[in-house]
Formats: structure tokens, C-alpha cells, sequence
């Protein structure tokens, strides 16, 4: 099931070189970076590819060079609870380190992906050796606990249009002026279902939700694509049921640890 | 505002024999935690006392000795998001080390609590001398973080009768055999009105919520005692909808660092 593709496609240069950009790896020497890499996999999949399951043994940890991978968990009659759905740059699978070894989500490759996969116990002999990397480690830890207080926070306060259009905002460039008139155009990162159950949503209510967007912030969907001709009047419209200002510090999904 | 109530309640020995017995401060040796209670403050607050507002400058963290801690924001109309509500042992504030100093939430006191209150300094100093600290600080945020997933989970998946039935069960004396005969009393800690709150619900939803649970399962409810004849049936009832079985794991919330 793990190993459906194999090809090494990054090379031990490469892996170092990526592993350095990332904010959490700031803190290491070269020679940490190696030592971590130190039979490290990278590895191409395809959509569907399920990496782990929840409370499987683990012994690796994964980092995402490409694609979109989601994290979920199934109830005992089968509905599927999607925990997040991670772009570029995140880490996953690392906290089972402190969980008794096992993984508390499974992960699944749901846009075609290139996966490093790293040791968890170097990870930890790491934490253990280096205090900067330790205090690194806390920091994206609480970065991502602030985005999932947000995530609470939005199911309460936010009605579903409003939800859909925080996702979009999300999707537009970061330091997007308020104010900007111009029309701005962003692609939906990966298909409406999947987005539908990122957001906590049946496809219909998902559906519904996107027309009554579309009536009341004046925005166009064709397909994946969408075209915000007032971004003024969609943050009004989505950022008065939540505590944050646009555009909000935990929006660029990044912060949490990339 | 911070210091309505300034009598100091906790002895030093004592709060060092109550840092010494929450799982966080585990590793620490008995002079490290003399070191982190250097210029404590233990205070007894009433219902309705502001500990600190949002992204104000944050010089110490919290700890709850007993009562209950709301975590809040708010949108700029005034609508509350509540975070969480922390019983006795819980731990907050301590993130703003990570945040530039700043909290990332309100606290309030909404049932008689008394908290001691430490420097986040020393916090910070003692993870960077002492990396088994700093890993249990890790495991501790790392359970916190898996009571997230299953608060997103639930606004996700369980209806609203289900939410409060899980309320329920987290309210029962934990190892509760599910397959029990007698009846069990447990009492709500804090009023509807904030449970309702907490469970991401409207005043409204809640009472109706609640009458379809007594219905369904057969508790009854006396103002804020509530008697569960037959738990199994609660259990079926409400633990259907969750990725977890009953007794779930992150039931007990002092498993969340404290």
C-alpha cells in the first residue's frame, strides 16, 4: 500500500537545500539537516495514495515538496471527518512522536504529490540535542493551534457563504490591498467536494452556499476558476463574522510551520 | 482591571507542590520549579473577571488551581467566539512566547477560580535549558492539538443533540464501564447558557437539542443535574457520529497538559 511508486526524485542536495528553506528548519546546522535526511524517501504519488492510517505504528514523518495531501479520520459506520488538507511546504505525521508512536489521522494524496519521507526518531534525538530547534518545533505547534482556534471559531460564528468566501480570500496573493479595485483571479486548489468537506459541508449546502456568495458579493465562477471583481465588498461581506481583520495574520497556511 | 483581588491565596510550598504534580512539570527537578515560581502570584477571582484581552502584551502565563476559565474572542460586532472553557490543572497563555508576546485570546473567569499566575520568561528559559522540558511542553500541545481535531471533527459530523451527549459522557467518572446498569448523576459544571457556547450552539438550538436527547436516550435533566439511566444507550446515541470510541481517549481534558 506504502510503496505503490517508488522513484528517489529528489536528490540528497536537493531534500537538504528544501529542508533548509523551511521556516522550521531554520534553526539547524547543515550537518542537523544532513543527519536528518539521513535515509530519508521522496517520492512521487498519484491521487488516492494512502500514505498511513490512523493509530498505525509510525516510524517516519512526511513533508510535502508538491501536491495536496488530506488528513482525516473515519467514524465506525464509515462518514469521514477531514482533519485539514495540507499544501506545499507542511510537515505531517511528526506530533506522533508524542503519541505513543502512532499516527492520530490517516493521509491521503488527493492532488498528484511529490512526499519526502523522514525518520520521527532522528527527529527526536534532534529536539533532544538542540534547544533552538526544540523552541522552532513550539512555535509552529502554536502557529497551527492559532489556525485551528480559527477553524472552531468560523464553524461557530460564520454561516457557509461566509466560510466559502474566507476560503477564497485565503487563495488570493498575500499583502492583496483592501482597497485594490481591479478584478483578481484565483483557481480553486482542488475539487469542489473536497473543498465542501474541508469547510464541514454537504456538496449541496456547498453548492447553495457559493450562489448566495456569488448574488452578494458580485464575484464569477466558471468551473475552478473565480474572478473577485470587488474584493472590498467580499471581505466585507465574509470578514464581519470573524475575529480576525483581512488580511489575517494565520492566512497564509505556511506560517503554520512551513 | 487585573487585580481586583489581590490576596495572595497559595502558599510557596504549596503552589510548588501543585506545579509538581501536573503532568507538564514532570521532568522539571525541584529547583527548576522553585525557579519558575520566582514572584508567583496566586489570586481568587470572581465570576466575570477579565484576566487579559486579546493581543495584549503578555508578560505571564496561567495556571488554573480551581474553577473555570472561558477563552474567547470577539469579531468586530461583538459577536463572542469561545475557544475553549478550562477546568482546575489547565495551563494557558503560556503560547504567547511564540506569538511576539502577545496572547492570542481573551481569558475570563466564569465560575470562582483560584489562579496562580508565573513569569513567561522563566517559561521560556526553562525550555531552552532543559530539553525533556521542552519535549513534555511538545507532548502537551501535541494532546491539545488532538482535542482540536476532535472539537472540528465534531462540528463536522454529530448534530447538535450528539454534541451535547458528548458533553455528557466527557462529564462522567472517567473508566465508566459503557456496558453499566445503574444510573449515573453527573452535574453540569457551568450554566446552559455557556455550555451552549461552548458547543458552538444558540441558546435555542440548545434547549431543543437537549429535549431530542432525553427523548432519544432517556436522561433526565433537573435543572443542571442530569441523570443518564442507561448509559449504553447515550453512548450509542452520541458516540456513532465520532471517530472515537467510548471511553475515548482525550476524554479526560486534563490529558491537554495538565
Amino acid at each position: 500500500m506504502k510503496h505503490t511508486n517508488t522513484a528517489q526524485i529528489s536528490t540528497a542536495p536537493d531534500a537538504a537545500k528544501f529542508l533548509a528553506s523551511l521556516m522550521l528548519f531554520k534553526p539547524c546546522t547543515d550537518k542537523e539537516i544532513d543527519g536528518l535526511l539521513e535515509g530519508f524517501v521522496s517520492e512521487r504519488h498519484n491521487k488516492g495514495h494512502l500514505l498511513f492510517t490512523y493509530s498505525e505504528n509510525a516510524q517516519r514523518y512526511y513533508i510535502i515538496k508538491s501536491g495536496w495531501v488530506k488528513l482525516y479520520r473515519e467514524t465506525l459506520d464509515g462518514a469521514q471527518a477531514i482533519i485539514d488538507i495540507l499544501p506545499q511546504r507542511h510537515v505531517f505525521g511528526e506530533t506522533a512522536i508524542f503519541e505513543d508512536s502512532t499516527y492520530p489521522y490517516s493521509a491521503e494524496v488527493i492532488e498528484p504529490a511529490e512526499i519526502l519521507s523522514l525518520s520521527l526518531k532522528k527527529l527526536k534525538n534532534l529536539i533532544e540535542s538542540n534547544p533552538k530547534f526544540a523552541l522552532a518545533m513550539l512555535t509552529s505547534m502554536a502557529r497551527y493551534r492559532r489556525y485551528q482556534d480559527q477553524e472552531i471559531e468560523h464553524r461557530s460564528l460564520q454561516n457557509a457563504p461566509q466560510r466559502i468566501g474566507c476560503f477564497m480570500l485565503r487563495l488570493t496573493p498575500a499583502h492583496t490591498d483592501p482597497g485594490s479595485k481591479g478584478p483578481i483571479t484565483i483557481h480553486l486548489p482542488y475539487d469542489k467536494t473536497m473543498i465542501a468537506a474541508r469547510l464541514g459541508m454537504q456538496p449541496e449546502t456547498f453548492s447553495r452556499a457559493l450562489a448566495k456568495l456569488r448574488d452578494a458579493t458580485g464575484i464569477e465562477v466558471k468551473g475552478s476558476t473565480i474572478e473577485i471583481g470587488n474584493i472590498g465588498s467580499l471581505i466585507a461581506y465574509t470578514c464581519s463574522a470573524c475575529t480576525n481583520e483581512f488580511p489575517c495574520q494565520d492566512m497564509d497556511c505556511s506560517s503554520c510551520g512551513a
